[in-house]
């Protein structure tokens, strides 16, 4: 991804005012620089809607958000000089109507934490209660004191619902409170900075089309110009507070607004339970939606908020039973590996056939889009841990596929092309090289299909869903590739995930994620005959399949000894990492694609990648020589290198370094690493946590012989459990420094490889095993000032 | 360049309405439909003021045009994605006041030539009096005839001056005409059809500064916004008409018209004459811009028209006396052949130290920029026949190296990295791949640099201009380059010529134009110790720039025994030319670039081109066989390709291919062979004429071991006379079937080769010799559907 960067040069490990503890995140205090920043790290969403942590009052601050899954508007891409198959416009997401806001007066003062004393201010980001909760203590300049607490969740149970509880209590002095809870449409936002004539078609996006007042709240329908959405957001109250209290609730194009008055007494509280649902639909008629949303909000009145908060907790207690992660030795790690489970969920968990973006629903970053990485990281968390979202979400690539026909045959292919970066299946990546040329995105999908169902053993899944993804990469990767007269099967002129390099003939990982795919179509076809032949796949067609798979290209250099990322990779001049300084970094901001392109640089795991996902194309040897080699040409200028480094130090035994990524990747957005948290977190790279403990300390991959693992901890921790679901199975695996204890929670024995030796875990049981002692290693070293940013900051304070 | 593609498809070598004779274009009768591509052939210019052939009444116009060379404004360049060091704005040729305006009135019906009755229609563009002359008769709706003659110049003696006699004649009955002589600033221009955000800088460009009327005319002063350039336009009259006539002048801010009215009876005239002068400056002061003008204009009336005139044709009498060539056996080749001639000394004649643009100044294709193939087909044939304004021209090229250095100095370079394309040294491409990526374009201007000092021996000129341009290319490609571990110099990530291929390691054209670059500057060094040490050139580094160039690497296919374009290139899929069709063609519309870049087909000659201006790089046997493979996958979508398949079709013994593709490069605009004359002619496809007789008929070549030649004809013609400069010298070349016979009009005895034959030409003598019988070769092969146009045409008709 174009701007997916990781600047660290002045970046710490420290979590800014987050505390360190296990389930939770906690803010202390209240940074108005790290407004934006807090914002994401406080987003709730379950999939279908996301609210940012923007503070109840409205401001201050740092980007206001609130976003419906696959809500979007058109964008023009413009180009100076165009050329054939560049899409003409992008979409992007928008920030609609603002359901978060409850402004409060306190006598004639408007809170605004800016002013006035704010004695305590405190926000917690609840893992297990899935709530965001913040509570303060505020001093009006003319000395009246409020305590505030305000609770607030996006309904993992009910899609299409949030809810804020609100509570205002006077402490020492009798006040006049009023509050008003609004709905705000087409928000004012901070210029993103970028070409006003592209920003353009974002200013005021929501046409308003009707708005309602009820006795119990209000509701607004807008319609976006381009790309003719409709959209619907309604709100409710329910109120306890001292007799006396008046509530006035009116509805404008673009504001609805419930105001509610009291007289509070020292002790005495106004609670206000705010009820929130939205809908969104291409198709739906105004009427339609609009009752859809009213019905919403009645289910979440009839459960209250207190039974909205249970089914919250029921719905993570589920989820982490079979996916939590526990480390000891680590504590900022132990939260920050939670802290990634638990937003990948929010990002994935109610998607339901709609794309799981690159930024989840917690920001504007990436406009929304979805990239391979969501296939490649987070599905495969997903698919181990909340198997029904990660399968909805490859039922969304299938939803896709009449697109990505269509986008093959533009560019003169066959079978399905996915779309490089989008929100609702066209393409809308405006610079080829790392955009339409990256087709590994397809190869991808396939993975994380192939992967898919070997972990959840589901062939109806496989039947309905997987075939025909596998099916149509496959047919595209034969008019991609060509089976050289010289002999090989070469797919020139594609890029890899190494957005270092473009347009290169036979990048290893791409070849080699092809091969798995036109294998994986090719025994999925045989399982599936009738739906093989439903799409009209013969027997010939998967023998060619296996045969170009058989003949892939695979590039290596012999003298180095090592393979080569793409053929002529190894010949190119290398990057003079002498001479860039700190600040030259990421080197995309500061040198020329042309430069960077043709020298020895790597912005993130390409060959690596390769050998976590295709472990039995590489020897032991091969990948101990790879990572070395490639290790001290890769700078780490994108956040989705550090897991996949991980995961191949530790297989190679630099468990140490392993470490120090998987502490990278996890603490990238508590500790903004990258800088840009607060655009949105970084989901793929928060997955990848969870992949740097369980595919690199844990050893875990998906082998022709089933399920190993090889689990050894690094030196500093002293203890690892992590669960997965396995076919019907939960397995935990616990690791300690000497042994490994593999732990059914339920279902049947189970047969896996433990350091390569093949061990059952019995039903209902456990099977320790020693680990072995690992084999003195050579260091590797990475480019002057890349090493990874906990290494660098031990170092420097050393 | 980007957009030049030759359509072809359904082109013909006929020419429209142009007759053929063999020192004019002639045109009879009016083709509403061929406006725009007649304005272009009928432009005129001197290199410094373009008009185009737009009638003089102003309407109706295919595309109204008046150009000063270099007078620009900045556009914005969007990107969709943008990226470092990409540039953010571009410069387009401005269409400046419109001087070549005189409208007629004949009694109350304004002339138009759609309206009325044409009796009679006329244009001739004559070659030796370098005039275009107009002949109408038409007759009013109400019945009143007149005849109209029109003469007008761009002064090739004059630079800043422009004259029109416009001459108007009642015939059967007396009648009243009133001319309107104007200057009009802000034209509106029919849209491009481009994005319409980046048209609005060109939209009303030019604001107006100051308008003055005095006895004898109007002066019209603006600026540019953006580009801040000052211009000024200013015209003059002096009349003859019968007794009684009245004049009055008025101006306005956009508007300066001078109108005559008089009473002519049958067979008396009014004749006009309307002089022209244009300046413009990004320094000068408006008062002294205005007083520049009136004091050309001055001079201009001082000469009189027929003055002018006379001026005028000496100017090209001199010119052909050392530029013609002479073609016996296809009077259409003749007549085209002389057309390119006049064309492109227009382009450049008096360019002065301002570039010489792809389009000259003809039209606003391009934008008005300047790209490699001024250096590599424009100046080699100026060298030859007008080497001041080559060296001219080269001048210019200097005058931006500090945009150049800075430029190399963004991207990481060393040296000057000179703009793909500009017109006052910024870089204007918005497409790096074949922009930024082509840095051949630096040894194309050494390589000019080069042949220029071998044609015309000028050490001065070589001093002063040569050596700074030779040594900071050098520079550029020491930094470019790299020597690589394993041995050989690298030039990785580049683009040659053939657009469609891209971002390619060790391309040979660029590798072997880099070594004559960087051999080129250590010679120069050599010879001009003093120059080298200035530019602090030690003898360090020219031993490195020699020791580079023998190293560099030379990429070579051993299996198909042919040199690959690039490393890898034989191993690319080959196009799928049977599956093209004839509409698929130019394929840069129809495919995408990503396809197009990873196979092999060859947009325009590359490869084809190194082994014309390389040639001792390569052995008879190599340039035979890579002819003969390369020719059949080179699909010709450039205009800039014919030219050179022709001289090594040549070469390699297909002379009746050279003879189809001179042809092809010849008649280019006079046949409107690529559907976009009407934007401009394609100088250097004109230039590309000159060269396939003279380097493809004649074998001119420059050798290490001097001036050599190798003349040979095609079936089809029976005799060819070239005429070309050489150090001091003007030395003939005719070649008849059997014989060559070199004659030296003046300059000293001349050593050279004939067919490899060491011969000496006497001063004031001529020198006979045998031309060896050739080779029979084996037929060489086109893709399917690119055959030569001329040999589609006649095996369509046979």
């Amino acid at each position: 991804m174009q701007t997916n960067e990781l600047s660290g040069s002045d970046a710490m490990l420290e979590q800014r005012n987050f505390g360190i503890e296990p389930w939770a995140i906690r803010e202390t205090g209240f940074d108005p620089g790290n407004l934006g920043h807090a914002e994401s790290v406080f987003a709730l969403a379950n999939g279908h809607i996301g609210l940012r942590g923007n503070l109840d009052e409205g401001e201050p601050y740092g980007l206001p958000g609130t976003y419906l899954n696959s809500f979007f508007e058109y964008r023009p891409l413009p180009y100076a000089e165009g050329g054939y198959g560049y899409p003409e416009s992008g979409q992007a997401v928008l920030n609609v109507t603002n359901g978060k806001v409850l402004r409060l007066m306190v006598d004639d003062e408007p809170l605004d934490i800016r002013y006035g004393d704010l004695r305590h201010h405190e926000r917690v980001l609840d893992f297990r209660a899935g709530t965001l909760t913040r509570e303060f203590e505020w001093v009006s300049p003319a000395g009246k004191a409020v305590r505030v607490r305000s609770e607030r969740l996006v309904s993992l149970a009910q899609r299409a619902v949030a809810a804020i509880r609100y509570t205002v209590s006077a402490v020492d002095q009798p006040i006049l409170v009023v509050v008003q809870s609004e709905l705000v449409a087409n928000e004012e936002l901070p210029t993103g900075g970028n070409d006003p004539r592209v920003e353009a078609a974002l200013v005021q996006p929501l046409q308003p089309e009707a708005h309602y007042v009820d006795d119990s709240g209000v509701t607004l329908l807008h319609r976006v110009e381009q790309s003719g959405l409709r959209m619907a957001a309604t709100m409710a109250h329910d109120i306890d507070a001292p007799d006396g209290f008046q509530v006035h609730t009116s509805a404008h194009e673009d504001l609805g607004r419930t105001t509610i008055t009291c007289r509070l007494l020292p002790g005495q509280h106004l609670r206000i339970v705010k009820h929130l649902a939205y809908g969104w639909s291409s198709q739906r008629s105004l009427p339609a939606l609009n009752d859809q949303v009213r019905a919403a909000r009645t289910v979440a009145r009839y459960h209250g908020f207190e039974g909205l908060l249970d089914e919250q907790r029921r719905y993570l207690t589920d989820y982490w039973a079979s996916a939590d992660v526990e480390i000891e030795g680590d504590p900022q790690l132990q939260q920050a590996v939670r802290f990634a489970l638990f937003h990948v969920l929010q990002a994935g968990a109610r998607a339901e056939r709609r794309a799981i973006a690159a930024k989840g629903l917690t920001g504007p970053g990436y406009d929304g889009h979805t990239f391979w990485d969501t296939e490649t990281f987070v599905l495969p968390m997903l698919s181990h841990t909340a198997p029904d979202a990660a399968a909805d979400a490859l039922r969304w690539r299938q939803s896709i596929l009449p697109q990505a026909r269509e986008r093959a045959e533009q560019l003169g292919l066959s079978g399905a092309a996915f779309p490089w970066r989008t929100i609702r299946g066209a393409e809308c990546s405006g610079y080829w090289p790392a955009g339409t040329a990256a087709f590994h995105l397809n190869a991808d999908i396939a993975d994380a299909v192939i992967r898919h169902v070997q972990t959840t053993g589901d062939a109806d899944f496989e039947r309905e869903v997987g075939v025909e993804l596998l099916v149509e990469t496959a047919r595209l990767w034969m008019s991609v590739g060509q089976h050289a007269p010289g002999g090989g099967f070469r797919i020139d002129g594609v890029t890899g995930p190494d957005e270092y390099s473009a347009v290169a003939d036979n990048n290893i990982y791409t070849n080699l994620m092809a091969q798995r795919n036109l294998n994986g179509a090719a025994a999925a076809c045989e399982r599936h005959p009738g739906k093989a032949s439903e799409l009209a796949v013969a027997a010939e067609e998967t023998a060619a399949w296996r045969k170009a798979a058989e003949n892939m290209v695979i590039p290596f250099d012999d003298q180095l000894g090592v393979h080569a990322q793409s053929e002529g990779f190894t010949s190119h001049g290398r990057w003079d990492f002498a001479g860039t300084s700190p600040g030259q970094y990421p080197l995309m901001l500061h040198f020329p694609y042309f430069d960077i392109y043709r020298k020895q640089v790597v912005k993130q795991a390409d060959l690596v990648l390769a050998m976590q996902l295709c472990p039995e194309a590489f020897t032991p040897e091969q990948k101990a020589r790879n990572f070395a080699y490639y290790e001290q040409i890769t700078v780490r200028d994108s956040s989705l290198s550090a897991a996949t480094q991980a995961v191949i130090a530790a297989e190679t035994g630099h468990l140490d370094l392993a470490y120090d990524y998987v502490s990278e990747t996890a603490l990238l957005d508590l500790g903004d690493l990258a800088g840009n948290t607060a655009h949105g977190l970084h989901i793929a790279a928060l997955a990848g946590a969870w992949n740097g403990v369980v595919a690199g300390f844990g050893g875990l991959r998906h082998l022709s012989t089933g399920l190993a693992l090889a689990p050894r901890l690094p030196g500093a921790l002293t203890r690892i459990v992590f669960r997965l679901r396995w076919r019907g199975r939960c397995l935990v695996v616990e690791i300690t420094p000497d042994q490994a204890v593999y732990h059914l929670v339920y279902g049947e024995d189970l047969e896996l490889r433990h350091h390569g030796e093949l061990i059952t875990v019995p039903r209902d049981g456990s099977t320790a095993r020693p680990i072995p002692a690992p084999e003195p290693v050579e260091p590797v070293r990475q480019p002057r000032g890349r090493e990874p940013l906990a290494r660098r900051i031990r170092e420097g304070a050393a």
